[in-house]
C-alpha cells in the first residue's frame, strides 16, 4: 500500500517510523511519504495562508500550494494518481473501525492535513471524502491522519505479526474486550480471577464471553443493539442482568 | 500544566515538540515529559509483557513496570502526586470536546499508553478514568494520548496565540463551521461566494450562520437535538429545510 500525506509539519510524522508502522515500511508492505506543501508555494514569501474573505479571526490555508502539491503527488505515482484522497476535518464523517477496514482496501491513500484555523473551501474539490477523528478540534490534521493510518494499516495482510490480532481486537466481534491477566497470579496482593488459573478451558471461555458481554452491556449498550445473539450469549446476558439487579437491591 | 505520559515508545512523542504544543512547552505553559516504563522493569531481560493467564493470542503488559514507573512520576512531582491518571483504552469513555475542556482544568495529568495486545487488568487500579479516542483499535496508546493532549492543551489560557480561536472552533458553539474562503477570489475558475466580497457585514454574518446551520443539519443532525435555538436560527433553519425540499422535487 502507498500512503501520501500533504502537511506543513513533516517532522510530526516521526511516529510513522516507529513500532508496527515503521516495521511495515521497513519490510516494504507500506510506502509512506509526506509532502510539505509549503515547498509548492508560488509566492515570494512561501506563505501558505491568508485572511478570510468576509473577515474573522485566524488565517486560512490558500488553495494554490495544496492544489500543486497534490499534482506533484500524482506525477510521482506510477499510475499518475493520488489514489483515494482524504481531507481531515472535524465536520467530516466520524472515523471508525469499519472505515479503517474499508481504507485498507485501497492501493493508495492521500491524506491532506490542514493546520491552524482552517482552509479555503475550494480545497474540497480535490478530495474524495472528509473524515474526522471525533468531536474535538486539533491543532492540525497531522495527529488525526496518523491515527487513521495506524488503525488502517493494521488491516493490511502481514502487517501485524500475529494474524489473529486485528480480527480479535475490540470491536472486531462487536464486543468490548474481556479483562486479561498475566503473571504473577498475586501482584502485591492483587490476585487473578481463579477460573483463569484453573486449566478448565470451557469455563475460561465462558467466563471471558460473560465478562465481555457484561462490560459491553454496562459501557456501550449501543454495540449490543443490532447484535445477532447466540443462545449462549442470550443466557449469559440474562444472568448478568439478574446479578446486576441483585447487586443493586 | 504538567503532563506525564508512561510509554514504551518515547520517540513517538516527537509531535509534542512541534507546532502549538511545542511552543507552549518552550514558553513554560506546559511541562511535558514521557517516562519509558521499560526502565522500571525488575526482571533480568527488561521484559514488559507476558502470556495471558487462561491462554489466547498476544502478550499483555505486566503490572510491575507500570506500577513502579507511576510511583517514580509521583516522586518527581512537587506535590508527590501523578495528578489525574488516564488510561487509554478502546473500551473507555469516548473522548470529546467536553472532555478536552474538562481535562484542561487539571494542574497535572498522567496518561498511561498501553501497547501491543493489551495489559493486565490490575493496572486499572492505578487510574482515575479510561478514555478512548473512538471505535477503532490502534497499535498503541501513544497517538491517542497525543490527540487528547493536543485537544486539551488548546483550552489552556494563552496556549493558542489568538484567544478567540479555541472557543470559536467547530463544536464550541454546537455547530459545524461555515465554509471559509481566502484570496484569490477566482482561483483557476473556482470563485468565492459573492456575499463574502460584498462588504455587507450583516449579510455576511447571516450567510455564515445559515451555512453553519445547514452543514450541521445535513451532516450532524444529532448536534441540533438539544440546541437552544435563537429566533434567527429557527427562521434560517426553516428556510434551509424548504430550500432542500425544493431541491429534491
Amino acid at each position: 500500500m502507498k500512503i501520501d500525506v500533504l502537511s506543513l509539519f513533516p517532522d510530526m510524522f516521526a511516529p510513522m517510523r516507529q513500532s508496527i508502522i515503521g516495521k511495515a515500511v521497513d519490510r516494504g508492505d507500506l510506502d509512506f511519504s509526506v509532502t510539505d506543501f509549503r515547498d509548492y508555494t508560488t509566492n515570494k514569501h512561501n506563505n501558505v495562508d491568508d485572511y478570510p474573505f468576509g473577515g474573522g479571526a485566524g488565517m486560512l490555508l490558500t488553495p494554490q500550494p495544496i492544489f500543486d502539491a497534490l499534482e506533484a503527488v500524482k506525477k510521482a505515482s506510477p499510475d499518475q494518481s493520488a489514489g483515494h484522497v482524504i481531507l481531515l476535518d472535524p465536520a467530516g464523517k466520524k472515523f471508525d473501525h469499519h472505515d479503517a477496514k474499508r481504507l485498507a482496501g485501497y492501493d493508495h491513500l492521500t491524506f491532506i492535513a490542514g493546520h491552524y484555523e482552517g482552509y479555503d473551501e475550494r480545497i474540497k474539490t480535490l478530495v474524495d471524502e472528509e473524515l474526522s477523528l471525533g468531536d474535538y478540534v486539533l491543532t492540525g490534521g497531522e495527529l488525526a491522519s496518523m491515527v487513521m493510518i495506524d488503525a488502517t494499516v493494521r488491516f493490511i495482510p502481514n502487517v501485524l505479526g500475529n494474524a489473529e490480532s486485528a480480527e480479535g481486537d475490540s470491536f472486531a466481534d462487536g464486543l468490548l474486550e474481556y479483562p486479561q491477566y498475566t503473571r504473577p497470579a498475586d501482584f502485591r496482593g492483587l490476585t487473578v480471577p481463579e477460573v483463569l488459573t484453573s486449566g478448565n478451558h470451557g469455563k475460561i471461555k465462558e467466563w471471558r464471553l460473560k465478562e465481555a458481554l457484561k462490560k459491553t452491556y454496562l459501557r456501550r449498550p449501543d454495540l449490543l443493539e443490532n447484535r445477532q445473539f447466540t443462545n449462549e450469549e442470550r443466557d449469559l446476558l440474562d444472568d448478568i442482568k439478574s446479578e446486576l439487579a441483585e447487586d443493586q437491591s
